[in-house]
């Protein structure tokens, strides 16, 4: 099996920019807090995205994923996102 | 300053089990077939939430994310969570 037949996995990760509003982190917050569970100061959440390629190189699936987050997954207004290839 | 005084951060990620229908993956899936993003065989989502504590040790902070998992964050019966403390 050469290389192009393995599925290659990326790891996209995105966050919400410090000062954009996280009303689910928000939410959680309180929850925790009338949950007695009360050391927890901040909560912040990201979205995980894992895309699986075939058939492709890993810089091709690696241009690919950052296409894919360019022109989908992320608003880069608001988002901060992080790409990493999975190694497995 | 001890280390009671320093933050904690520990992350918990919350994935769907095998078999578990994930929408937003498969809209994913969709639309990157759509925009010409084509080798993406297979997406998969998660939900990841970064939880900050203060005024407690690592143990105890550990022990507190464990039961935020189980009473809040996480469903047994659909999702499998994974709990990493960030050293930072």
């Amino acid at each position: 099996m050469g290389t192009q037949d393995q599925a290659l996995r990326i790891e996209v990760r995105v966050e919400l920019k410090a000062g954009v509003m996280d009303p689910e982190a928000e939410t959680v917050e309180k929850s925790l807090g009338l949950l007695g569970i009360a050391p927890v100061a901040r909560v912040s959440t990201a979205r995980v995205y894992v895309l699986e390629f075939h058939g492709v190189d890993r810089s091709r699936a690696d241009a690919l994923a950052r296409e894919a987050v360019d022109r989908l997954l992320a608003n880069p207004v608001i988002h901060r996102v992080t790409v990493t290839p999975l190694l497995d």
